[in-house]
């Protein structure tokens, strides 16, 4: 009896290995794949990658916003005016967060690509995986010496070093992932040119150790060299994919004949449908801006970083807002309320900016919700939303440094205000870029004039609006910035929790104003018919 | 011909979305589903609650580990001995970490508890858990000041508001839970009894903020009856657990007549039958140590300890070690190398502890691989192992401040020796908890006697052993500490690629040691069979 159990058992097991493999590949990802020892015979060591990507993308989410630190832990003297303190707060500090940032989400684009095409790992590839780790989180060190000591060429020497053996360890990946084919993409697998793809992937990711192999060598000879070429290393990338998507939509939408759309749409299935059907065709680093992203490696990448700016604040309040006892003692003659109050304007900076940022986390949820597939171009305009999140703690700390109503702490406020305004637009940009080609993108009820499109672009569109309100609110009524800023931090939860209300009192106001004669309650299957009969969805893609 | 196509592939998604589902039902979890409106007729803004759960769990990882920094931070002087110094650290700021580490996983259990029970949210819930979230995170403050001001009742009085708010939030979210059913569990949704489970899980969760009440009322009285009420709140859970489970166990291993056990394991097999059986059966908020706890969060609550515990030395390095420019041309003449040399031991301390973590965490990753279920008492064995890990930078940043061969350095080596130690040893005590009902709760190859288990059990048991071995070696060569552990560092991570190696071969030699005569190349089948043969699962279960 115990032998039949357990056969049935793994019986079991491994049929529901099979189901669940059949339905990920429909899907096009792998993400949830458990263990399979012994599936492929013998080799019992295979295993799922979907952790070892989960504390990957959580520890490059940490290092890609740690360099705020630095930034948010510069004193700024209140005698001295916050304009020249944050110019050399720009010229190094912010620079050096940017940039850390940049160039670790292209460390991360690379992880990401590596390892859409080794799927599985086994013990030997997860220790590779650290150590490239290791090596990445050491990266924003090094960029620090570069922008402390521009003339050094340390810095850019062990930052050279470190890019070189990132390199040389994915190149041992790729090598002994091809070594070991059950270990890559089924689609590579199945395919006959294990070579060609070997080599090809190889070529890429070379790519960037031998520029910086030349960066090193140009360091010794003529520094000022070697900076541009590590500038177009990190910039060159992003700038293409901008350009490439910006052109491939103007052409689009500027020739918007429906016939030639009709016919581009055919050509673009024609193409689409090849690519899916040919196993052979090129998927992987093609570098094309509407390459696909695993999206559940964003999301956790985003997670990462909202998590890590949530609680930064945090972290310096529990370290350097417990007043000293004898402090206490002596100054405020053992009233410890009175001594807590001084750290008043930290504990509201705190809340305030755990609220920003849960909130834009909320919005940033809701919008991947609807998401169904994420291009490259998209994880680009994430990282820029993400970059302007890991400023907030800096700006939020800046609003309670100065006293009330001085000028600093107005321009502390707008600059806070910016930055929100431009996280949510960036999350705002996401959309909209889904929405170009939303019938592969974006999940059907959120589709123009699907019945979620307008509560979703109102819930995307509240914060920038708001941001942008308060900071031209602040610029005519200088006096009361404070106030209106603590406004609208305590009244922007509650207008999130109210949202779909006011949704529809405003949809049905407006549907009441514009056409009184139309049929307030329609169904939503009528909605739906409607939906495919929509002229835009068709003129646009 | 675009209606078609549109109507497709709705209907694919919703085949898709029909068999995930029933799959995931076999499973018992939910963790996948995505979004699915209008599948519950008019409910569209149902979503799975996944990514929250994967947020908040991210978020409290990073607060329970983050209060091991004030303890970092704290400088040791070199001219003091380090036990005095170390006893004013313990009696407090450890402590702190300690405390708010298991309050916060207290916090966190109760979270895991509620959304077993509601397993769809909305945005609605989504905004209330954000709002959860910030009082946690709010919690180490209260302790830090109840730590620093024992004897003011304003620590007590602020802990006890946070987490009276917070079982008020949780009620609420029970509530609304409950007044819309297609949020829950689908077993509570099947049964009949939605009021008793109502007012069940509303009792068990208002019962801390009732403790909590009475101890902010006793705090005005004699607020040492407080802290007696704090301390039976944070840990009569866990000790009422640990002491279930042993006596469970104890009970089990002393009568171990097979004939006792067999009829022991009938009756269980009968309990769990009925239990799976009837949708009305209580498996919630019932505080049995066998409760079955989500994998996946405790896997991503521990990713998230891990990754923050292994950035946590790069946050200092990259704000601290980059040396001022007008240092480096005064004190060393220019030279970026000799002023970078001061802070070699710190670079050597945050590789090492690096290593250190990222291997740990690939223990637990190998070990998780193969464990199919979690009970409470694995989670609360993976939660002493974690608040181990986190106390591993302290460890290792101890180690590099003292100057070499004093006698503080090598008691700051000792104690990272032990704490890896206790690391690695409750890892290895998950894995024995595993063993003990090892049908419910690990895949059949690491079983005890099947293919994996050795190699597992080397895994488990290489960071314990080193760190022994490390710890006496440097009590009996106590000139050479530095050295030996530096040695340790460099070789464990080889020890990991080489252990399938090594396995094999210590198996080979043990094989041909006792049992000469044997066939060596054995089939996987006849050992499966063998697996299956083995008297030990009988005896044990």
């Amino acid at each position: 009896m115990g032998e039949n159990a357990d056969t049935e058992i793994i019986e079991h097991h491994v049929d529901e290995e099979m189901e669940k493999k059949r339905i990920l590949r429909s899907h096009g990802s792998s993400f949830m794949e458990s263990v399979t020892p012994s599936e492929r015979d013998g080799h019992s060591s295979t295993q799922s990658s979907h952790r070892l990507l989960a504390y990957s993308d959580a520890l490059i989410s940490i290092i890609a916003t740690v360099m705020i630190l630095p930034v948010a832990h510069t004193k700024v003297q209140d005698n001295e005016e916050l304009k020249e303190s944050l110019q050399v707060l720009l010229t190094t500090k912010i620079a050096v967060y940017l940039m850390t940032f940049l160039i670790v989400t292209v460390a991360w684009a690379a992880h990401i690509r590596l390892f859409q095409v080794i799927e599985r790992i086994d013990d030997c590839l997860a220790l590779l995986n650290l150590a490239c780790m290791m090596l990445i989180t050491f990266l924003p060190y090094t960029f620090s010496l570069m922008a402390t000591f521009p003339e050094n060429i340390l810095g850019i020497l062990l930052f050279c070093a470190c890019v070189m053996v990132l390199g040389l360890i994915q190149a041992v990946i790729v090598v002994y992932g091809f070594s070991r084919p059950f270990l890559l993409n089924d689609q590579i697998q199945v395919s006959e040119n294990h070579v060609f793809y070997k080599h090809h992937i190889l070529k890429v990711i070379m790519r960037v150790p031998i520029m910086c192999f030349f960066a090193s060598i140009f360091s010794f000879i003529f520094f000022q060299l070697s900076y541009v070429i590590l500038a177009i290393i990190i910039f060159l990338p992003y700038i293409s994919q901008s350009l490439k998507w910006c052109r491939s939509k103007a052409i689009a939408i500027i020739i918007f004949l429906p016939y030639i759309s009709q016919s581009l749409k055919w050509c673009r299935s024609k193409a689409i449908g090849q690519v899916e059907e040919t196993p052979d065709s090129f998927l992987f680093y093609t570098y094309h801006p509407n390459e696909p992203l695993s999206k559940e490696r964003v999301e956790a990448f985003s997670d990462g970083v909202f998590a890590i700016v949530a609680t930064l604040l945090i972290l310096d309040i529990c370290e350097d807002n417990v007043p000293d006892p004898v402090v206490v003692q002596n100054q405020y003659g053992g009233s410890l309320v009175a001594a807590l109050q001084e750290y008043g304007p930290e504990y509201l900076a705190y809340f305030g900016s755990f609220a920003t940022v849960a909130l834009l986390w909320f919005v940033h949820h809701s919008l991947f919700l609807h998401v169904t597939r994420t291009t490259r171009f998209m994880g680009l305009l994430n990282t820029f939303s993400l970059a302007f999140v890991g400023g907030l703690p800096l700006a939020y700390q800046l609003t309670h440094e100065f006293p009330r109503n001085s000028r600093n702490e107005l321009e502390a406020i707008q600059i806070s205000c910016v930055i929100i305004f431009f996280a949510g637009v960036f999350q705002l940009a996401i959309w909209v870029a889904a929405l170009f080609s939303e019938r592969e993108t974006l999940h059907p009820y959120v589709r123009y004039g699907g019945r979620e499109h307008t509560f979703m672009l109102a819930k995307l569109a509240l914060y920038p609006c708001v941001a942008l309100g308060t900071f031209f609110l602040t610029c005519f009524l200088s006096k009361f910035s404070a106030s209106i800023f603590h406004m609208m931090e305590i009244t922007v939860p509650f207008a999130f929790l109210l949202l779909r209300l006011l949704v529809r009192g405003g949809l049905a106001l407006l549907r009441l104003v514009f056409c009184p004669d139309r049929p307030e309650t329609r169904s939503a299957l009528e909605e739906e018919e409607e939906e495919a009969r929509m002229p835009f969805n068709a003129m646009i893609t």
